[in-house]
């Protein structure tokens, strides 16, 4: 478990919760928690979706994966007990001391991380590569397999941060363009390593013939729509002023990050 | 996850949470979502444990094992989902009004699931396959990997009924007795089975040379261990009187089952 989490990483989604927690006058010391449980929901995904019987992949931040390092047994296991972690850790009343806070978290992580969230869209990408999808069938996936976290993450900063409900509309609108900007920009340099790399940094989405934006919009189409989200998500924090700086921030870097 | 939880199965913690809230007047329809939240995690368990990286079992109630049914990829992702769908329960507002009580369900249903409850004693018994352990480590993975889901079944009935403390200290007493009865009358089911079916129902634990109360108790001092537990189960609800018949049937029926 600790293997799994500690092991570097972005950290983004745990970022989300904090500053979007902090627009609200959140102490970080107070969104710290809620953070921590989302980033052990997102390892223990990793983990499991690195098995054989899933991705197989061997490596994973620069070193080999849990199921490589340990076995697939305690994969497995440390995966299920990391999801199993996130949960504890939202129920705990050093966490927060408001009762319905914490169980508004653990009903929202559990919504976004489940049937109907990210592992539906794990399910939905396993299908993917028996049954071809449209762009349609794409973004669903995308929205359940990385978008439903990402949103959570910002929507847990505004349920710490006791949010109105116009507040939480305007950050889910810059959640959901987050997400789906993460999602594209990913392809992108997967399209973009592929064509400067040949041979090299073949992508497994590429080799599998798997749907995803940037295969169905094109290359150019996708830097547009990058740009275009990348705007509406700058946008959605306007209320905020230059408090929602490192937001805005936040949604430049996953625009342009080159991995 | 349909298939693996509406397949058959006793039931049995379900049924725990159930009658331990009618203990406080707590109608079946109100104490259902919580039952139904351990059930989603028992048989998560029960999908992961019987992966070719685990138990490696094809069976399991009379039909194929869900990674047999369907594939691996789609049984560690159903059993994720029904994880995360037990979470998703006790957050609802319709399982309970008062948060105070969903966070508590929550709460004691991670701590009873995570890395120190069922699947910290999943991965302890997995070692034991490599490294032999004595009675008291046998008794430490087992109050861990069936012990702790069936506690906190108990006490999520306590929690529902807003039992007191010493009420809630006599039914962890009752549910520890239960627990380990239930865990020693598998034992000597697997371990009659073998004396009088042989090489027809050889059990997986005697086949590996992995220890159990059996093995390093004797067939008789188990026996003898059973009836204790039994009686001191039934003793722990002696507040209750008439109206605890129904959960001191139980403890007779887990120290008298053949099956």
């Amino acid at each position: 478990m600790q293997y799994a989490t500690l092991g570097g990483g972005k950290r983004f989604r745990p970022f989300l919760v904090i500053e979007t927690a902090a627009l609200f006058g959140v102490p970080q010391a107070k969104a710290v928690a809620a953070a921590a449980a989302v980033e052990c929901v997102h390892c223990y995904s990793l983990v499991h979706d690195d098995l054989p019987a899933m991705d197989d992949d061997d490596m994973r931040r620069g070193r080999a994966t849990v199921h490589k390092a340990f076995d697939e047994a305690t994969a497995i296991l440390a995966g299920d007990a990391l999801l199993t972690l996130a949960f504890e850790i939202l129920g705990r009343p050093q966490t927060h001391p408001d009762p319905a806070v914490r169980s508004e978290l653990v009903l929202g992580l559990a919504r976004a991380s489940g049937w109907h969230g990210m592992a539906g869209g794990q399910m939905l990408d396993l299908m993917a590569e028996r049954t071809p999808i449209d762009l349609a069938g794409v973004a669903r996936m995308q929205a359940l397999k990385t978008g439903a976290l990402i949103e959570f993450s910002v929507i847990a900063g505004a349920i710490l941060g006791r949010a109105g409900d116009a507040e939480r509309q305007a950050l889910a609108r810059y959640a959901r363009a987050l997400g789906l900007a993460f999602q594209i920009a990913d392809d992108l340099l997967d399209a973009e390593g592929d064509a400067t790399e040949v041979g090299k940094a073949t992508s497994k989405d590429a080799a599998s013939g798997k749907a995803t934006f940037v295969s169905l919009l094109g290359i150019e189409a996708s830097r547009d729509k990058l740009k275009e989200l990348e705007a509406e998500a700058i946008d959605a924090l306007d209320a905020w002023g230059e408090q929602a700086d490192v937001l805005r921030a936040a949604a430049l870097f996953v625009s342009h990050r080159r991995s």
